[in-house]
């Protein structure tokens, strides 16, 4: 499959003729194509029918972004260095094999495991060194000079939602749920990244946050999937098995309906853009091997050629990332819960005290007050320190003296709540190339790719039957009016049209169309099937039509009863 | 324009909760659509109407890949550094007024051209130092430990085109000329953005690299646009003029055929999305501000509130591109010109010497046999110095001893050649910044974006004349089948119906479709234009059919008469 990729265009490694990067990969014309394709239907999925808003981010942020988040603590791997060739390799992987889950032990206790079994480096026999922990995030530098700021390229499209969040919620109308997507790059810089376009350190995301209210994570839409099926594999569990969402909810397996809901839209998105119903199946995380923030998640795997492999995660974050942008950076990224009527309650409340404020801060003491003011008590520091507020970008020191909390009663219209985030998280790249791997059939020699017309790289071929007596003429015509409406369209005219239809079975071209001499005479071509070689004949004024809709996953049948 | 780009959600600077970056934007909901309608418009004509191949590559590159495109030596500017405050700054920014193009200036003429005028830091009145070389590519390393390896983001997406240079060659069915795309970030580390969005240290770049025979830069297409008028301000001319394309190429304005078909492209491209022609010139580089692997230069320069502004240079960049990653990489990196009948003919070649390679290279001396009697002659050491050979990825120096320049009369079917590159490269987020900026009027406090339906961020919108009385739910339904096939829409039931205009107006939505009691009894609704505020009353059955016509320009002249 990998030959063909290269061979056709559907992707190669990069910088070959440098002798290549490991986890760099070039998308080809086929590859872009079909990368375009996907893209733009997940995005229809989740802008158009799930109304989320679509943002684009910028990927290098500063450190403070992944100091908050826990990325610069968290975010890393085990790994050891060869004392002889210098060699660099991920700890878990010379484990494999000597512990079920090598990638869940602790440095120490994967240190151990591997003197135990006197690992050596694989590559030269020489001896290894202790495990270090290694960021996985790339570095660089902002600016010139002394006054350059230490700077990060993005290992998830994530952050940027997550900073956005009060920018998002005002731009929503200011009601939760309210939901953002961002599709783009990020990069990881992996220690010794294998298993070819699965493991890249630079790849491409779809990623969409939801905020939704911390106590109400029920969804209107899912009471219309309660009856699908699917595949899960909850934790704790040898064997997935089928069952219905509305029974997985019911029964705690997944732990809300909303996300239940999109554990199913990616599921059926998935199974929509091609990927085999058998070999797919919906893996919740062990404990122990969840990232730093997730409270649950979900893994769509697709089993290829490498095994089970993970394509998308759905997780329920709780307020895990909004409360880390908040706390660290000062910002109010709360959602205002509004009462049916005002209440009048008993609460705690940040009280400015103005004496203090007015000499220390002077002209900028009424900014300082009402940003206190606006804080709520369980922000302040507990430990008597100063506390840290930013204030029209500056980042301001307030003793504890400065302010006070007290209770008092009042009449309020709702109350702030910092939102839950459900995440559903794809990885372009690999669904990619799990679509490939499903679409992939070879009978002897022959081999067809039976991509979905939405996903296909090529919609349409258009054949003369011969490249002269006008065919080529005519049928350059069909190709030339196809294009200008948009259609990825080939021209073909080289070699027998046996070989030619060939050509496009393996690029999962779903349709080709073929101008023969009857076409001069009665304005009729023949459309040919991929997937049955079968053809039929039809009038030259439908082919646009037909080209139209592959888009739409146009069947041969409706083709051919013109429905 | 600004104050309401992130008011309603086109773009705003990124990171502001943690006091911002400067160089860095977010695109909000508003403006990432307009981004993706930008970038697929511009992909409709260069990869349908111009048939040139898409790729994507990474946007992180082995150093290799820099040293040979120059990048690591050349592309820099000079930074001088407050001795006080250590703010850098660009050195030709403090010499602005003090001569006529300061960023032509050597390093040393800018230092005297600074001390002769006594200048000091901007911001602290400082002594500055000397002016050192700062590269601007973001540096980082790839991989973990000793054997990390050096590497850079890329700061414009060509060099992945140029290195991929055979792969397209060979997927273009080996033929010139051949195009290639590219859509997608780069990043440069610039000292000291100024200007907003239109100096990004992240931007978006649309990049087409056609390589064409180096003697042949006719274009068949010119001639259909030969009589068009565009606006030129060729090199050290004073004031722009229109001329007809024809005129230009024969008076040798512009260069050739091929680059003036490329400076028309994008002239009609970009009134295409907006532009306003008399705010439009085409100028061309002084030979003091080319790049330097540039031949001539043509930059799509607008008219906005800081100035002119380049948004596109088209550029024949020569061999040059080519030609260092051929020399730098050993990689054939040729085209084959193929004879109409084949030819005798003297020439040169290099002549592996086999008694030589034999003992040196054991089992790869074929391979290393084969490599020496592909190059040509002048891609050996002239100085007698190792040749340096990369076989599948391994570098291999092979000595002078080991080949021989022999004269021989060969019957020859072609003969190999490295081409040239005609390159148009745009910068998507300068062009919709200045799409906006064009887009803008404000008569009193109404504003009104006149943007053309192919870019507009929503095409429509619906609105029932009061959230009531089932003009709500009728409304909705519009909305919800437009939604369905993929339309941009927005639908909105809050305030007077004037007020929800004048929201639609000014972030440019063509048309208002509204539903009102009359709806209820006839299946009518109104569309009202933008422009002019006039309204018609159309069958609803007819709103899906405006909607899907607003991408390609749908006018309210065609709407009112149902054409």
């Amino acid at each position: 499959m990998l030959s063909l990729a290269k061979r056709r265009g559907f992707l190669w490694p990069a910088y070959d003729i440098y002798g290549g990067v490991a986890g760099l990969y070039d998308y080809g014309p086929l590859g872009a194509e079909m990368k375009n394709n996907l893209e733009n239907y997940w995005r229809q999925i989740y802008l158009r029918q799930e109304k989320f808003l679509e943002i684009s981010c910028p990927m290098l942020a500063p450190k403070e972004v992944f100091e908050a988040s826990g990325h610069l603590k968290e975010f890393t791997d085990l790994v050891v260095q060869c004392s002889k060739c210098k060699t660099s390799f991920r700890a878990d992987h010379l484990a494999e094999g000597l512990h079920e889950h090598p990638s869940t032990l602790k440095r120490k206790e994967l240190w151990n495991l591997l003197i135990e079994h006197e690992v050596c480096c694989p590559d030269c026999k020489g001896e290894i060194e202790e495990p270090v922990s290694f960021n996985l995030m790339f570095k660089t530098a902002i600016g010139a000079g002394a006054a350059g700021r230490e700077g990060y390229i993005r290992p998830e499209t994530a952050q940027g939602m997550f900073v956005n969040f009060s920018t998002i919620y005002r731009l929503g109308r200011e009601k939760l749920p309210v939901g953002a997507i961002q599709i783009g790059k990020s990069m990881r810089n992996e220690i010794s990244p294998r298993q070819g376009v699965l493991r890249l350190r630079e790849f491409n995301m779809m990623e969409a946050e939801l905020f939704v209210h911390p106590e109400r994570k029920s969804w209107p839409k899912f009471a219309k999937v309660a009856d699908e099926k699917i595949v899960l594999l909850p934790s704790g569990c040898d064997s997935a098995a089928e069952m219905t969402l509305g029974e997985a909810v019911e029964k705690k397996v997944i732990m809300n309906e909303v996300l239940a809901y999109f554990v199913w839209l990616t599921w059926k998105l998935l199974i929509d853009v091609g990927l085999d119903r058998s070999r797919l199946r919906m893996r919740q995380h062990e404990r122990t091997e969840m990232a730093h923030y997730a409270t649950d998640c979900w893994d769509a795997e697709a089993l290829l050629g490498y095994g089970w492999v993970e394509l998308v995660g759905v997780a329920d974050r709780g307020c895990f990332d909004v409360s880390a942008h908040l706390s660290h950076s000062g910002a109010y990224l709360t959602a205002f819960d509004k009462f049916d009527e005002p209440k009048e309650i008993e609460l705690d409340k940040v009280k400015p005290n103005h004496a203090k404020l007015g000499p220390l801060f002077k002209g900028k003491s009424a900014a300082v007050a009402e940003a206190l003011s606006m804080l709520s008590p369980d922000q302040l520091p507990k430990d008597g320190s100063d506390l840290e507020l930013t204030i029209s970008g500056e980042r301001i020191s307030v003793q504890a003296a400065c302010y006070q909390v007290v209770r008092v009663k009042e009449k309020v219209s709702g109350v702030k709540v910092v939102p839950h985030v459900i995440e559903p998280s794809y990885g372009v790249d690999r669904i990619l190339y799990a679509i490939l791997d499903h679409a992939y059939h070879k009978e002897g020699d022959y081999v067809r790719l039976h991509l979905p017309g939405k996903v296909a790289p090529v919609k349409i071929a258009v054949l003369p039957l011969v490249g002269k007596d006008g065919l080529d003429t005519a049928a350059m015509e069909i190709y030339e009016e196809l294009t200008a409406i948009g259609i990825s369209c080939h021209y073909d005219d080289s070699g027998s049209i046996g070989r030619r239809y060939a050509r496009m079975d393996e690029i999962g071209t779903p349709f080709c169309v073929t101008v023969d001499y009857d076409t001069l005479k009665d304005d009729t071509v023949t459309i040919r099937d991929r997937d049955s070689s079968e053809q039929v004949r039809i009038g030259k004024e439908r082919v646009k039509s037909v080209a139209t809709r592959i888009s739409q996953d146009l069947s041969f049948e409706e083709v051919k009863t013109g429905t």
